[in-house]
């Protein structure tokens, strides 16, 4: 976690691309002098722990930009002006066809010091599969259904994507009163 | 760790700040159309867990654009041309004053998806002072020795800034064999 001061209000956008935004600002320094500080802003993502009966849904994804196919939960980019539980369920429905109305925000962190990039990550239990998935150009997934014990070994798997989960998921493999406490929050 | 591919050779560097670039490129998609895909690129870093006799550097520093102190190994940005062992050889020196002769690579990792930032940890044992350290005017830091039991527990530390040595530290205080791995590793 990250504990960043929120951009100043003295700080101003001084380039906007497709995805990214570079933020520059005057800082003073502990000695008086000033420099131009820099952070660049991306649009935050929202992931899904999305719980269908005892098991939980895990991607396969391949990406045109990535070497290989890589594990995931659901979840992707939140719209401008979107809720970020919106973005949720809206990422669930569209790479995986499932939908919930049992909804945790689970863990909101800031995992990168000099980038405003907030991830959200919601537990949906009970999903049940609405319809098939519908994917954009830019994206081949597989969706499958893992269980507990297998969740928790994405801890040793590097090409898992998200690194705040695995802590999660290496101290349940190894504590057995983490484990029951993980087990508990998503059962 | 992120297994993207390296920057095609198409990528143009469509805007230079201070410490960020923006690059962008032509994506061909899974259905043949192209999408401008963008990354940003950032100065790489260099971290050094330094061992002195049998304790571990630890830093606690403060930051202009900071909330609250915060826990970090010695380490820093490298320079345009710099090669990341004389940076972290320099960053080691300037901000604690010490030296080593006994320099190990540990892990080169890339932990962010759309960014261009490889972050090289180094072992550097029996390290000694031989001057004191020299800030900048944008670092308050501190540092002290810590011992092998002190280091482990870093990983309960929400304000250590390592993640990726987090996820070890955790590993060896729940396995006493990746335990005595990493105490071998260092000592």
């Amino acid at each position: 976690m990250v504990n960043k001061k929120p951009l100043p209000e003295n700080a101003r956008c001084v380039f906007k691309g497709k995805i990214f935004e570079v933020w520059q600002w005057e800082q003073k320094m502990y000695d008086g002098s000033v420099e131009i500080f820099e952070r660049v802003k991306r649009q935050n993502t929202a992931s899904v722990i999305a719980v269908v009966e005892d098991r939980i849904l895990m991607l396969s994804q391949e990406q045109p930009d990535r070497r290989a196919p890589f594990s995931s939960l659901p979840g992707g980019r939140v719209n401008e002006g979107e809720d970020p539980l919106d973005a949720a369920k809206r990422e669930l429905l569209e790479e995986t066809g499932y939908v919930s109305n049992d909804w945790t925000l689970w863990k909101e962190h800031q995992p990168v010091t000099k980038m405003e990039w907030t991830i959200y990550t919601y537990i949906a239990r009970h999903c049940i599969k609405k319809q098939e998935p519908r994917l954009d150009p830019g994206e081949r997934i597989l969706s499958r259904l893992i269980d507990f014990e297998e969740f928790l070994l994405l801890s040793e798997n590097p090409e898992f994507s998200e690194t705040e989960l695995s802590g999660v998921l290496l101290r349940a493999r190894l504590d057995s009163k983490a484990k029951e406490a993980l087990h508990s929050l998503l059962f």
